[in-house]
């Protein structure tokens, strides 16, 4: 098999899907640590590997591969992971693509969208953007509230109610953790509300423990140290 | 075989991608015409079929189905088509599904976020929004390069230099085709410089003749009035 090198940085969510699916599946992999703030992805070097100027991206052997979906499935149909990662059936594989394409134009519109006019645009010195800040807010919560009533339905474990996580239920929870950079009241607010959604990411976290969390660690690291200043 | 219907409005370009993808590959369906200006999308009945109120939507026996790019998935993997629509090779597949997934974020709110700002919103009574239209053109301009560059190398006749057309093609080109509404002057300014586009807006045309053009009918008819009344 082809090495496979992950370049990721571990702030961004859909780098942390893919890290820790390889972590939980003993998938082996190098992780070249790219720090977007510091403009690592803007090198040519980097852009002869993903020539979007994105993370993530994969090379496998002289293979490479950007946008999180087409890798996590690609990597789940070359290496050798439990099927309920990527399922078979036809119609449950057809049902998490649909929930895969739902996801770039609402939940991640909704969440990346708000952190990036609320947190990000103002460290880079932008004017504040109240009504684009109100538009990703409802599209958030318009978001869960899809998630709760379509996909996850009575008690359900996972997305379509299985009873193991897919890499959909990854991809969406490492999206939704973005938000613990925002304040205490603010992830209140948007996600209190919404209970199984709360369930949800704790069973995803805990059934892919200990990676989820030490993926994680960078950005429990940026908030403790965040609330610390505002403290 | 479970039968097929297709919900979809002629009007929308992913509806047009499915309906031109099981015309061509002998898929037997029936269609159901949704217009979506009054709202057939709205009603309880639709909602049964895609509780996202949108278009299109599938249902195969008793299975249902939305998000064009699932759609398509699915149904080239349920029927038996010809292997280019969705080659089998992982590296292929995952390169297909990166342009795909590509696509929601970059040429679709591009095309169709300039025509909903300039066409759209106008004629509900909404208030000209020049920043936002001139926001969706360097999208749309930055999607027509990156196509060119990156996936219509050399000279390709289909995206990342095969010789016959894929799921991808078809969804891209479909959105493309979109623009036609837009006046001519606006068009040339935004297409004019990308040959190689428009020589592969023709192939997909060419290579899915004559259910490409008859799909397209309404859309050209539409053009055609508009043309008219302008005169």
């Amino acid at each position: 098999m082809a090495s496979l090198t992950i370049f990721a940085d571990r702030k961004s969510q859909p780098s942390r899907a893919i890290l820790i699916f390889c972590k939980v599946n003993g998938i082996e992999f190098e992780e070249v640590k790219m720090d977007l703030f510091k403009g690592d992805h803007l090198t040519a070097e980097y852009e002869a590997i993903n020539p979007m100027k994105k993370v993530p991206a994969i090379a496998h052997g002289d293979f490479t591969l950007f946008e999180s979906h087409a890798i996590l499935i690609y990597l789940a149909c070359c290496y050798n992971v439990s099927e309920h990662w990527y399922p078979t059936d036809l119609r449950t594989r057809a049902k998490l693509h649909a929930i895969m394409d739902w996801h770039h134009t609402n939940l991640r519109q909704g969440a990346a969208g708000y952190i990036n006019t609320t947190v990000v645009a103002p460290k880079l010195g932008k004017p504040p953007n109240p009504e684009g800040a109100a538009e990703c807010e409802r599209k958030l919560i318009a978001s869960f509230s899809t998630i709760e009533t379509m996909w996850l339905k009575n008690d359900a474990s996972f997305l379509l109610a299985r009873d193991q996580p897919s890499i959909a239920d990854l991809s969406l929870v490492c999206e939704i953790m973005q938000l613990e950079i925002l304040s205490m009241e603010e992830r209140n607010r948007m996600i209190r509300p919404y209970k199984k959604i709360q369930k949800w990411v704790e069973r995803v976290k805990n059934a892919t423990n200990p990676y989820f969390d030490e993926i994680h660690q960078l950005l429990y690291e940026i908030v403790a140290s965040s609330k610390q200043q505002e403290a």
